[in-house]
This record gives structure tokens, sequence and C-alpha cells, in this order.
């Protein structure tokens, strides 16, 4: 039996490295050298053509290289019976949380308007923002370590996720009905969702509307998670302050998209949760152990529920 | 009796006005409109000119408007026997030591770099810089909430005051002997001295050796602790991989500084602890009152220690 990996636009040959470190690593395939598609038992994919899946008639487990699965689920010929795995890092919460963090306070304490000041020259002070209310769109195990940090820094958090969430010291709120109410207050709307059906699109004209004057839109969740109009719009006639944004509908973002050139937006490229390696595949191992030994796998999916 | 208020570069009438609040002030004047002289019983002074506190026969409290003292100390013709206090404000501590913490995030997760990048129509990648050892040249009201801050935010914190401190998780050293030793393994250097004859000048080619390669200096301490050329020389032989600067021997920093232009320096126009000339106000009352009762004044200033 052997374990292929079918990675889109990511070079493969660093996770197989890092696989064939662990000495109980069944044999691994790279695709489109697959051999006899009916040895592959397992398959490590990220960003598959839809339908490949189906060729292998002995697959056991899919396991996504990143937290998202959305581009396995967006699948239609996706192979029934076969469990899902997410890869959850705890490295990588960490990252994120720190991301959000410093986001923040690159933006409550002006700190990148500086550097542009200084290649103008100018010495002009500002006065730091006092505001210090975050909403976290998400409360899964990215947007969790967030508010914890976040909390822990003295800032009023609350979150809003489809069920309710118990995180000391963070207001939860649930489902589309609480929403609005879950921004309203926000100096800070920081998006960590997980990109399905009903979140596609959920940064919109109505959520910015549900905000606050001068609110700051943080989007380290999936680039379909904006409505790029809307927050053209939005940033336009100064419902919103300013946004950083680390994802986008199409990455890299395209040479002519206007985003590259708005004052008010703070392009990140898709780095906010940095893959880390080593840690799939110590994760794809527990698992590849755990379906030998005919045990739950870790973090697998509910396809119900999308994640 | 009256207090003077005396600011040099900084409009007086806010602080009047914060003063006025309080019902138990004194008569308020404002240099050069002093009145009597005789009737100056408490100074509020900042950056005065040389002598010019020896006008006031009467005086019993030189109270500077800042936290550093060493615009007053270097007066050759101080006013012998009137106690200095220093404003020091908790408020202020809290958001230096913020400060510290997102000038730290800001080159560890590369955000300017990014929205430089961004400018240039670039998408590409770095990776996070891993490195979280910080040590903080000066432990005092400043230097010790910005070593607590750090610590709770996962980061390795060293420390150098001129005296043992304990401070929790704070690895802690003292005296010039081990000033080298505090810097060794920094991946990050924060100055948050007070300046001083021993201080002057301590951010210089000596201490930029003893560091390791590549280390990451921030000054939010006061300009004369930095060799100019000697910072110039260490950014150009990779010694230092930049630094952040808050404060200039000069300020504003003169138009023709080869600092402005530098690509490895982050210039801030001294924001890092802006004045809260509230809580001034009411720090000055609580010694003016404690004055008046014969009590042991707050921040009152060790002359002999320069702070």
């Amino acid at each position: 039996m052997a374990v292929l990996i079918m990675l889109n636009q990511v070079d493969p040959e660093p996770l197989a490295q890092h696989l064939k470190t662990h000495s109980d690593c069944p044999e691994i395939r790279i695709y489109p050298d697959v051999g006899n598609p009916e040895d592959i038992e397992c398959v490590i994919v990220w960003k598959h053509d839809e339908g490949v899946l189906n060729d292998y008639p002995n697959l056991k487990l899919i396991a996504s290289y990143g937290a998202g699965v959305e581009n396995i689920l967006s699948d239609p010929a996706l192979p029934e019976e076969v469990p899902i795995t997410r890869f959850v890092d705890d490295t990588l919460s960490d990252q994120m949380a720190e991301f959000v963090l410093g986001a923040i306070l690159n933006h409550r304490l002006h700190l990148t308007y500086y550097r542009e000041q200084q290649a103008a020259g100018q010495w002009r002070e500002r006065e730091y923002l006092k505001g210090m209310n975050v909403t976290i769109l998400g409360l899964g195990e990215l947007g969790s370590t967030a508010a914890r940090l976040l909390d822990k820094n003295g800032y009023s958090v609350s979150g809003w996720a489809r069920s309710d969430k118990n995180i000391e010291n963070v207001t939860s709120h649930k489902g589309s009905e609480q929403l609005h109410d879950a921004v309203a207050d926000a100096d800070y709307v920081v998006c960590l969702l997980p990109l399905t059906l009903e979140t596609r699109g959920i940064l919109n004209k109505e959520l910015f509307s549900a905000m606050k004057k001068g609110a700051y839109l943080i989007n380290v969740g999936r680039g379909d998670h904006q409505n790029e109009g809307d927050l053209m719009d939005a940033l336009s006639n100064g419902q919103l302050s300013g946004a950083l944004l680390d994802v986008f509908s199409t990455e890299p973002l395209p040479e002519d998209h206007p985003f590259w050139k708005h004052p008010k937006i703070h392009i990140t490229p898709h780095i906010s949760s940095p893959t880390n390696r080593a840690n799939i595949a110590k994760q794809f191992m527990a698992n590849y152990n755990r379906l030998q030994n005919g045990v739950s796998l870790h973090h697998q999916v509910d396809i119900k529920r999308s994640y």
C-alpha cells in the first residue's frame, strides 16, 4: 500500500522528505507518478482536479494539506464514505493569532503609516487609536486562539459562530440572526471563518453597514468571504476606515487588481498561516496509524457542516 | 503662592486647563508672564533655559513634565535642595509596552515590508521570523512593564539595569560588567534607559559587536543613547538587521539626515509614549498637596543616580 501526494501549485518534495523521516511511513508516490492506482490507500491533497480521487479503488483516507477543506468538498465527484481529515496545527493557530494581534497593533500605532511618512521625509505625530473592541467571525481552532491572545492583551473580544461557544471573557454570538449584533461595537472585525456555502460573501454591504462607522476589517479567512465591490464601496464612503487583506479570490492577486493601489488596503500575500510541513507529516502519520488500527481519526471533517 | 508652567516647545494651555479642573489647584502662571517671582512655589518644566530656575527664591518643587529629567539635571545652575519629581504614568508604561510589542511583531511578520512590496505590485512571501529573545536595557517603570507584556506573549526576556531587578521570568543582568552578556542572545534589543552620563552613547559599536549577527534594535529611550555613526556602520555591515528609532538627538529629525532614506531604519516621530496631560495635572496636584502637608513626594528624583 502507498500514500499519494497530490499537491497543486505547491512543491510536493519538502512534504515527501518530512514523511520519510518517519520510519513507519508507507511507500510514497508523487502525483502524477501514481503507479498502480490500486496501491493507493491514502492521499494528501491540495486543490486537486475534480473527479481524480475516484481513480483509486482502495482509498481509505483523504488528508487535506491545509486547514480549509472547501477545495475537497467542492468536488462533485468526491468518492463517498472515504473519511476526510483537516490539518490542524497549534503552531499554526498561534501564528495566526500573532498575525491578528500584529495587524491590530500595526493599525493602532500607525507603524506602517509612519514608514510611508518617512519615505516622504515627514515628521508628524498621530495619536494611538484607543479602540480595542474586536469581533472575531469564526471561533474554531484559529478564531478561539486569536480571541484568547487578544483577551490576554487587554482587548474586549466578541465572537460569532454557527453555534454557542464558551471562551472565557469572550462574548459569544451565534447564527445568522445574531451576526449584525456581533459586529455592532467592533473597532476591528476579523474574519477567521471556514469557507462554506453560508459564509461565502459574508463580508458584504449588509455586514459593513451593521458595523460602526470607521471600523477596520482584517480578513485572514478566505478570499471568497469578501465581496470585493462592496468592500471598495465601504472604504470609499468611510464606513470602513481600512482593511488588511491576506486572502483573495484569485491568488496571487492579479496584477491589474484595484486592491494593489488602494491607499486604505494593506495587502499581505497569504502569509498569516504559513504551512508547517513537518507538522503535516506528523499529523498524517498519526492518522495513518490510527487507520491501520481501526481507531477513530483526528480532525475528521463533518461533511454536512463543511468543516 | 502660585505654580508656574514653563514648557519649551510645548503648548502650556492644555495642561493649565487640566490643572484648573482641580479645585485645590493654586494660582497658575504661565511663563514668561511670571508676575512677582517670590510667588512661585512650584514649577512644572520642560526643556527650561539654563539658570532660569534660580529666579524664584521660594521655589519648593520642580516637577518634570516628562518621565525623563536629563534636561533638568543638565542645568549647571540648578537651585540646590529643591526636590525634583518625574512624571510616572501607568498608562504611559502600558502604551510604551504595546509600542514595543507592536514594533517586534511588525518586524517578525514583515507587515511594513509587505506594504512596501504592495506599492511595487509584488506578491512575495517571507517566512515569519522565529527569533523571540528580547533584551530590554533599562528595567524601570517602562522597561519592566514592557518585559512583563513580552513575557505574557511568549517571548524569552532578559533585562539589564544598574542594579539587580526581580521580575518574574525575566533574566536580570546588572552593571557595566554584565552589559555584553545581557545582549549576547538577543534577537531584539530594546533601549528603555534613562539618559544619564553613563548611558549616553551606550548604543555603540562595542555593544552592537556583543550582539549576535542580525539582531534588531528598537530605541524608545532617548536619541542621545545612540551613536549615529556606529549605528549606520552596524546596519551596513549586517551586524544589525535593522532598527526602529523613535528618538533622535535632534527632534524633529533634520531634513537632510541620512536616517530618513535608510532602507533598514524605520522612523517613528517620538510617539512611543504620548503625553497624558490629565495625568500630569493629577500627579502634580497629589505632590502639591503632599508638599503642603510635609509628606514625602511621589516619584522624587535621586539626583546622584540621575533619575
